[in-house]
């Protein structure tokens, strides 16, 4: 595969869901299970993962105050992303290695599209605009009733962010996205059930992980 | 004429140039010719405007040690750009307000484009993205010999930012675009040369503005 027009010769997966989901739980877990093939694994998020995008999350994911419209959340979302893309995500993915993100297109196409009410081919123009082969190998929807999500959540020290602070119906939006999203990229958007117990949840994840991973090569 | 699909009222006057052609200076003279015609004047500035756009521009403008590449500068710029057009600039167009804008998306189109090396087309697809009716009533070029303007910009005491920073190539060909687009536009983009006396600029931009702006209409 490629991104960027370079060869791709990692593994591109990233975690996705409503806050209190569980991903950064997942995200240890993938990042043992691909050690097992990679010889490298980097975990990243968005928005974040350079110096510009931490700069950007500091500024609009945490600065609750700042008015800030759907556009111009979803060009800012999409300014660290082609900054991570460029300095991080296509660098490591051809170097061979494993890359985990936090959150990744399709958390655009929930929240400041279904979210904030910007169409879902709006969204896509622009991740189009920033790299065409923005896709994937595997992205995992960790699907979880809002409510839960909201109650897991209010059980962390963390303050809420710009999100977190919305109402249900907002999250709902974003959560009938998701899997939408699925339905329409089965292959690519593996839906796992993040109520069940914590054991389960993982089993899962290393099931659909290992279905999607690349057939080990022989030898060099 | 409209913008965001609401009535424009007002007169949307943008400035371009490179740093150190009296932008400034010719803002201050617009807007009193402004005044004589449009119950309000306001003078405004790219990338800044709203409290996103200012945290921005000192974010990508002045912190000049942050890696960021073309495509994520051309998406912040736009960014900032979105909240500007939807808290003052349409609102104020739409009160019949005239509406000064210091740098705009010739701005873009001249460093994100051919300064940083994106296509025309790819800096105008984002710019259509976000608002498709974004064209001034009026553009005017400050055209200036890139030595000349270095020269002006060493004497300010204001410390260079990202763009003063380039090398001379770079903003040779931001000159060369901004006279490419007031070719290809020549009814909206008025080159004024401001290697001139600046009475003699000044008494230009009168002429151009009178030319521009509509009639007065007959009693209210």
């Amino acid at each position: 595969m490629t991104l960027g027009g370079r060869v791709r010769r990692g593994f591109f997966l990233t975690l996705e869901g409503i806050d209190g989901a569980g991903k950064s739980t997942l995200a240890k877990t993938a990042a043992e299970l691909l050690r097992t093939r990679y010889p490298d694994v980097r975990c990243t998020r968005e928005p974040g993962g350079t110096p510009l995008g931490e700069a950007l999350r500091r500024l609009f994911l945490e600065e609750r105050g700042l008015p800030i419209g759907a556009r111009a959340e979803c060009l800012l979302f999409s300014a660290a992303r082609a900054q991570h893309l460029e300095d991080v995500i296509e660098p490591a993915l051809e170097a061979g290695t494993a890359v985990i993100c936090d959150r990744y297109v399709d958390s655009t196409l929930a929240y400041q599209g279904a979210g904030r009410g910007l169409s879902r081919e709006r969204v896509e123009a622009l991740q189009n605009w920033l790299a065409p082969s923005w896709r994937p190998d595997l992205s995992v929807l960790l699907d979880l009733p809002v409510e839960e999500g909201r109650r897991r959540g209010q059980a962390r020290a963390t303050p809420p962010n710009r999100f977190e602070d919305e109402q249900r119906t907002f999250h709902e939006a974003v959560r009938k996205c998701y899997l939408e999203l699925a339905a329409a990229e089965p292959e690519r958007i593996r839906v796992l059930d993040a109520s069940r117990p914590l054991p389960e949840v993982l089993e899962a994840l290393r099931v659909v992980l290992e279905a999607a991973m690349p057939e080990a090569e022989a030898g060099p």
